[in-house]
């Protein structure tokens, strides 16, 4: 006997006002809008253990366009990948002792251990890295030695968690590279976050600003810490990635050391570098509206959609045309919807909730006219195409969108900057969801003052001023710029 | 201070011919000749944890090339990449009771679990992956669904382990596919065993036996399993693929049903499929030589290596025809190989032991000439060609390479298929490492027999057979097949 699903449906069309649709608006209720269009987008599902996401094809193919777009930077920088084991004896945690502090709360372990050692999952790979780092370095020549791998970690959140923003499993690259000097390791960081922050621009059409992280939030075992930081529609600050100069901390506690030109022996500089499925969270927030997602057209595997006006006396004919239209916009991943049993109506909603950035409406009369409909995602304008114009037309309209959805957001972002020069000012401002600068002493026991005091908000980036200011909370005299934010 | 590592040289001249050769041959040690090249090729290395492996960037990028190809064969198929956690709930794998039987030893648990549940990590995703097809299953409007996820999977073996051919860690695809009937999923599966065996031949150059498992051999909790095998040098096989008809047996343990266009509720027919990263073990030692690994060229990312033979006075002048070369051959990904402080028998022992198909020598007599002397990995052959033939010939001779690694790999193969009537004969040809066709009822408790008396050997695959027979071990009429064979 088959068990009856309780929210089975035999009539579809029910489902495209009901429960298909949105039901919170973005402006109204972020967190639940976020939420709603994460599983009505079929990006991600909960999964039956808490904390944990089912990653959607939706949503994996966004992944997979990261993917393909950062590989290849990738190999501009010569950097190779590789694959570590997924568990980590816990001993090598401790030899670090920032790292280890930063990490313990977090780490999951596993049960079968006839080896007599505890084994963690990988948090984040540093130590089992450079463990094999140690044995694979013996000469300047084997430097630099640059490798990454994408994988799975996993961080063991206590705090509320949310598909892609927080999770206790996600997906992410993180680089390792190993150099002879001081130099070279600070060049890499530097080099990686301006990748990062060129790929969120240019690809997610999400506006950043880039910085130094503050003591208190840099990297656990980090010198430096470099952060391209996203803003989020409820002022909440969201950190896109993070590239880190370890400095030689790793190094003298794996023995990663390398004889030199000199023929002396001598640790390495190293650097680290990551980002994560969260981007998937941060293209959701900043780009979705009220019929759900939108995807920006670069970083969308299907990128146009045809919706074909089907009436029984001219059936075939519109079909004919929207294979041929189809087959003219291959390039563009290009979608025909021909299912039957669905109207275009529900055909619509369905392919906005999904966030292809255009649609193509085919009728009858279009087909008499040689002329299509073009529809975008972003702000809903139709236009009438002649059919000899579709591609480039397409190519434009998706050049456009995607310069708008960036313009759009970087317009917000701009908006938002603002200093404070007392904690009451400073407090004021960021509960109207402002970036907000002050000076301030780098130093955690300051920020964790001004982190309560403000109410939960934590320096994003720290900058130095030429001209020396008072710190907000200890009135003594620093050259430190904190920009302070509420932060997912 | 550094601490000093023990086997730090100064001298690289020195390893050349000591450590960095392979002291192990290969038809003399096939097992110690495999960990020696596996190593010295950078294939991978051992972790600090038993059973478990680094995969290195020489090893990776050939998994990279196997994604490539095969995420197409996926696009081809309309199968839509995704990924599930790598945790599961213990209880979810008890559901499915042969499923459960099958995969429990081998389960490794996780710690922290305040759900009160012991969490699993998984071996494989079928009940996880289900239990999330449930909830969008709802109509035949559904169907087909079809999900792929490359991914890690933990298998906490108790055998000996040997990297990429068995280990505790692993990496992976697997497609799960679901049907509205029995037909369509007996036709999926089928596909894509034949895509299997198609990737492994065209890409690998390594020719495989295709076939059904026995009902001792076959996967727990499926209907059918379909196998490809390999045949190793030693006689043994290796299975490098399989795909499951699972029937409804999962999707009744998980509810996947649906409305079907009859409005009646209906159970779903199911697939899974997968192959691993053990498939570079089967390169590794299906082509390899002495003087180490032979990458198949179409799996090469670098399929050829320039080594210039430098002298003082004429050092720019064959630098730079070097450069032209290289240029010439960028869509080989072509390595160009300048390293100052290596003499070139160096760096020609260092890319044959890695594999790289063709080894391009440039000279300043060859530059005069303009001519370049081209070396093939596979069989050692030389040739002078025209320079301005270079890219023709590389194109061919990658082409003939592929083409000769398989063909002697088939050779092989097909010399060493034999057959038995009594159990004694059959003892005999497993002993002279033949695979061996006997009749053979097919039930678990007969191939238990029949293994232990044949010292080990299990079935590759079975065959239903026009003829009646009779059974190698009970005498009983049949008209089953089996090809048994030591097995990795």
């Amino acid at each position: 006997m088959v068990i009856k699903k309780e929210s089975k449906k035999e009539n579809v069309e029910i489902d495209v006002k009901g429960s298909k649709g949105i039901s919170v608006n973005k402006e109204e209720n972020l967190s639940d809008w976020y939420t709603n269009v994460v599983q009505k987008a079929e990006l991600a599902d909960y999964a039956p253990i808490k904390g944990f996401m089912v990653i959607r094809p939706n949503a994996y193919s966004i992944w997979q366009s990261i993917q393909d777009y950062f590989n290849v930077v990738l190999k501009k920088h010569k950097v190779s990948n590789a694959y570590f084991p997924l568990l980590i004896p816990d001993s090598f945690f401790k030899r670090e002792a920032k790292h280890a502090e930063g990490f313990a709360p977090e780490l999951a372990y596993v049960k079968n251990t006839e080896e007599g050692e505890l084994l963690a999952i990988r948090p984040t790979s540093e130590t089992i890295m450079y463990d094999s780092y140690s044995k694979w370095i013996r000469s300047w020549r084997d430097l630099p030695l640059k490798i990454n791998q994408w994988c799975n970690v996993i961080r063991w959140e206590v705090k509320q968690t949310k598909p892609f923003l927080r999770t206790r499993e996600f997906l992410w690259q993180e680089g390792h590279c190993v150099f002879e000097d001081k130099k070279s390791a600070e060049g890499n960081m530097n080099e990686m976050i301006s990748e990062y922050k060129k790929m969120v621009e240019d690809l997610l059409a999400i506006p950043t600003f880039v910085g130094k992280k503050s003591m208190a939030e840099k990297f656990p075992g980090a010198d430096t810490t470099m952060t391209i930081e996203a803003l989020m529609p409820d002022g909440k600050c969201l950190q896109c990635g993070t590239s880190h100069n370890l400095g030689q901390n790793f190094a003298k506690t794996f023995n990663v050391s390398f004889k030199g030109k000199d023929a002396k022996d001598n640790y390495a500089w190293q650097t680290s570098w990551g980002f994560s499925t969260r981007l998937i969270g941060a293209i959701t927030m900043v780009h979705g509206d009220n019929k759900g997602l939108v995807i920006p057209p670069r970083v969308a595997e299907k990128k146009a959609v045809i919706v074909p006006i089907l009436f029984d006396d001219s059936r075939e004919k519109v079909l004919k045309k929207c294979s041929e239209i189809k087959k003219s916009l291959e390039k563009f991943g290009v979608i025909l919807d021909d299912r039957d049993g669905y109207s275009p109506g529900y055909k619509f909603n369905e392919w906005e909730m999904k966030g292809i950035p255009i649609r193509i409406e085919v009728g009858p009369k279009d087909v008499e006219n040689r002329k299509v409909v073009v529809v975008r995602r972003d702000n809903g304008k139709k236009e009438f195409i002649s059919e000899k114009d579709i591609a480039k037309k397409v190519e434009e309209t998706l050049e456009d969108i995607q310069k708008s959805l960036f313009d759009k957001a970087k317009e917000f972002l701009d908006s938002r900057f603002d200093e404070a020069k007392t904690m009451n000012e400073l407090k004021k401002k960021i509960d109207e969801r402002k970036i907000v600068k002050v000076f301030m002493i780098d130093d955690p026991s300051v920020e964790a003052e001004i982190k309560s005091a403000s109410g939960g908000a934590s320096s994003r980036i720290v900058e130095e001023s030429k001209k020396e200011g008072k710190c907000i909370f200890s009135g003594k005299k620093t050259n430190t710029i904190a920009y302070f934010a509420k932060s997912y």
